[in-house]
């Protein structure tokens, strides 16, 4: 299996496991917690495909991340305490997927022949964050993504140097790998220093 | 008139119904209370056809199902106590809109070239639950689906039913009664023995 | 250049501002401001495009009206306190934006051969008012539209004369500016005159 499939898979896993984990935080159903396993997990790529127009978003052409998305959900919903006590591991998983989908939303936009460096980051920020905001967004929260994480920044940073990349060299697959490396190394590094985005002190009693 | 149409229809109002007392009970405005009956009647639909790429969502193709949501929010603007005070039977037409418009969306799927059983039942459960998500997440509300009914469950067993039905049989318009039928008998009788999905336990002080 | 070009502009500046103010009530961060003063600006328009299934979003098609939105935001992160001050003002350009992309919307319907009133209305409100829809769902408020102003109803009407004025004179720029006329008109003089549109008064208790 090719280095960036499997990074994507470990991806699905994560944000499922981050979409199930706030259902049950805010106590969905059974069937809840596996469409918001889902729809984390899926959901940022579809929104692209419709934003590209896809005849059949990818992830309903191909059912494979789905149904990892379901099996996470199923696992998580067994193992529900080990993966509270253990969400510091998830967090790096996370970023993981963060990675591996900001790559492949990248090079999905080359594929379709949108070259416009404007729309191929649009494109690899929505895939990378997408899935998120749609589950905040379901159970009632501002997306995380708007609140105090360098975490779509880290995506912006990835899908600019691979553009870069790809300028210079023409080659979609090594650019990938090169805006895995950035987007993951970027995430960490703000978990790990605990960078927030600045925000703007809102005057009272509006 | 077709047995389905007229089920559609049925369902068309009942949805709409829905969203019109969901809005006045957020003190929505006369706008807000029939765009909400139009988003619970035909959002789920038009999110189907968004995902598979028709031109023109068939709820503005065929402007009918939306002209039969404003009429039906304006009686519930005047008659909006009697509506109150006959949920019970509301709840069952509910049932009946979303048997038809789970079997309405298995059956568009097949029409649109899309056959994988995946698939089908996704643009099922969407067509029947997805304006009933939208109309929650507008009024600030975790969608009802997602909470503890047997509601998305009933689809799904009525899609799977309707492409083993197809599968064995090769007719579309058959598979669609079986599919209504068995949507609406298992979402009936949930109702009636007050079945609901298992949740997980949260983790207090999280 | 042209009058409604720049009505479009003021329209984006203004309905950007309105997302980032929102967004710095909400103590989102700068990716937040930014990426809400976006959505407002571009959002009912990138809706619209999805439903008549163009290729790319003009959102993305032509980076201009992203780029002011950024633009604007920087702006309002460093003379927030202006702009909290100035909110009268900011209310009539925002009356300016939602004329012009009700126009936008309109005329947008019949370049891709949409004709049917219902249809080319729908997309108009649409254009006009789904970016304001999508800024209040992520920030977890109901959509102000849906609450008291006279507001999706100045785009309905408006796009209502459009309609009638092509009928007439079958010159669709002529119909954008009536419809922008008065679409503007009837915003301005619901906000001076303090109309409302009537709720119904909902049944305490339930």
């Amino acid at each position: 299996m090719e280095f960036l499939s499997l990074m994507e898979i470990i991806g699905t896993v994560a944000f499922a496991v981050s979409g199930a984990l706030v259902a049950i935080e805010k106590e969905l159903d059974y069937y809840g917690i596996v469409f918001l396993a889902i729809i984390t997990a899926v959901g940022g790529g579809i929104l692209r495909d419709l934003l590209i127009d896809l005849p059949l978003p990818l992830a309903l052409e191909n059912p494979l991340y789905v149904l990892i998305s379901i099996a996470t959900a199923a696992v998580v919903i067994l193992f529900y305490k080990k993966f509270v006590k253990y969400q510091n591991i998830i967090l790096f998983f996370d970023a993981i997927g963060l990675a591996a989908f900001t790559a492949i939303g990248a090079e999905a936009a080359l594929t379709h022949d949108v070259y416009m460096p404007f729309v191929v980051i649009t494109l690899a920020v929505l895939t990378g964050t997408g899935g998120g905001i749609l589950r905040d967004v379901f159970v009632k929260e501002i997306p995380f993504v708007f609140r105090k994480e360098v975490y779509a920044v880290a995506c912006i940073l990835g899908a600019a140097v691979f553009m870069g990349a790809y300028h210079l060299l023409n080659q979609g697959r090594v650019s990938m790998y090169i805006c895995f490396g950035v987007t993951l190394a970027v995430r960490l590094i703000a978990v790990k220093m605990n960078w927030h985005l600045a925000k703007v002190k809102r005057i009272e009693g509006k």
